[in-house]
């Protein structure tokens, strides 16, 4: 077997699954987050704390789970990045969401550095980050596929290989945001009007997860608004974030994308609301209000 | 077995395929259609010619494949119509995607002519149809249901009992087209995006359809995009009257749907486009038009 060692920067619900994922599957793992609370957490699993610049002067592999383009260029270019402290040959994973641009831009830098870089974003949410069972949409050079192997092994299920280059992980995965996106303020519209016409939630969600008209975010989410369960799984603030960079993508591209823009305006529209922090489920809410009508749990 | 006389308005894509259905089930149909080539298909397999009038009044079960609200009326209740002819206890099964509260009306109006009214849109599109493997949103009294059951055995794989009265079942279909019509313009909002950003659509419906961003929609329709297919398997004119239909019923419950209003959008431009006999997932043209971007199949 080959084990390696590894930093995780950024131990939030993905990064600390991923974390643990990695740990389990028998690397040496340091964890680098802002809340201690974090890394002691990865501690009790085998991780080991560390500052930035020493662990990922020791590591082979840097798989960053931070949470924009911003943190993903402050750890590696940043006054306090670690890009410079790194090995010639280690290689770096990058999983935020960003633009494609971004992508191949950090990319140009690492080579610069010697650095391989796999732009590398992920999806399937906490549970399967903590079995090591999410997908990756990953694109960059051979070397950085090859470097990057044995955390791909223990971190994921399903590795997309989608380019010899950063910026085809990044676009794919900003076309499953906008999809995910829409389907998921969709799925509130349609609940709400499904309230609208006195129908019963539960028999909807049976329905029309039988019918043409499921997606799998409505199977995900839409149960959240039956139980009246908002506790966040994955968050509102998400999607302003996310559908931004669509919107921002798209702009560049000369492309309209309505459908993207009308979801953002709902999820800007919660998080206004005070919901932000809730479960992305919380949409329904907007559309609710707006009607006056009661959802589930409510009084 | 329980051999009935069905009439069968209405043979198109949908109709013909459940009227030959009954006959594979052993019943006697009557085939009724303005296109005589229609009804000259269905005598191939089986289906008797008579018209309207005398076909009611001949049947047991009677079910409505026709286009729309005013086609209903105008079958039961127009100048023409049949309900007047059909004996009492006859079971109309109502299968066009109408408003709930025109399911209600027809129910009343059905009952004071001592006539039952199941309110039963269909889902599933034209293969199911012809396999007896529709789904039926279903509601209306116990008699309805009771009298509807041979020909619902005949017609369909799954029905959902939504309720006792009219209303449900089209609140229903139209909660499932909002869903639909929407997943379907973001398939091809997304399709566009994927292709301004040089990814290989082929790939895009490999990942995403196993990604949270995927919907039966997107993996029925974008494989239509990859071919550069737009043979209709069903239309861009659906969707202006059905998602119509979605904002008529939102407006009277002062519910605002921006999501199904944008798609309505897309799908009226790809029908001034002149698209409006093409495959729906047509609808990414006008992404495609309108940023200048070349999709598969195009010179």
């Amino acid at each position: 077997m080959d084990k390696k060692t590894v930093t995780v920067v950024g131990l939030g619900s993905m990064g600390l699954g991923m974390a643990q994922s990695l740990l389990r599957a028998g690397h040496k793992v340091f964890g680098v987050d802002v809340d201690a609370a974090r890394v002691a957490a990865l501690g009790n699993d085998g991780g080991v704390s560390a500052p930035l610049a020493e662990a990922a002067a020791l590591s082979d592999i840097v798989v960053l789970v931070v949470l924009n383009a911003a943190q993903v260029e402050a750890v590696l270019f940043g006054d306090e990045g670690c890009a410079g402290e790194m090995r010639a040959g280690t290689t770096i994973i990058a999983c935020a969401t960003v633009p494609p641009g971004f992508s191949r831009d950090m990319e140009a830098r690492a080579t610069q550095k010697g650095l391989f870089y796999l732009d590398a974003p992920i999806s399937g949410g906490a549970v399967r980050a903590a079995q090591g069972q999410l997908s990756i949409m990953a694109s960059g050079s051979q070397a950085a596929f090859d470097g990057a192997a044995p955390a791909l092994d223990a971190m994921a299920a399903n590795v997309f290989d989608l380019d010899r280059v950063a910026g085809a992980g990044s676009a794919m995965k900003s076309v499953n945001q906008l999809l995910a996106g829409v389907h998921i303020a969709a799925m509130g519209e349609a609940m709400a009007f499904a309230t609208s016409q006195g129908l019963d939630l539960g028999k909807v969600v049976e329905v029309i997860s039988q019918s043409a008209g499921t997606s799998w975010m409505f199977e995900n989410r839409a149960p959240h608004v039956v139980e009246g369960d908002y506790a966040p799984r994955s968050m509102i603030n998400i999607w302003p974030k996310d559908l931004g960079i669509v919107s921002a993508i798209a702009d560049e591209a000369q492309l309209p994308v309505p459908m993207a823009l009308t979801a953002l305006d709902q999820f800007r529209a919660a998080a206004e609301a005070g919901d932000g922090l809730a479960d992305d489920a919380a949409v329904v809410k907007v559309y609710a209000r707006a009607a006056g009508l009661k959802l589930p749990g409510e009084m």
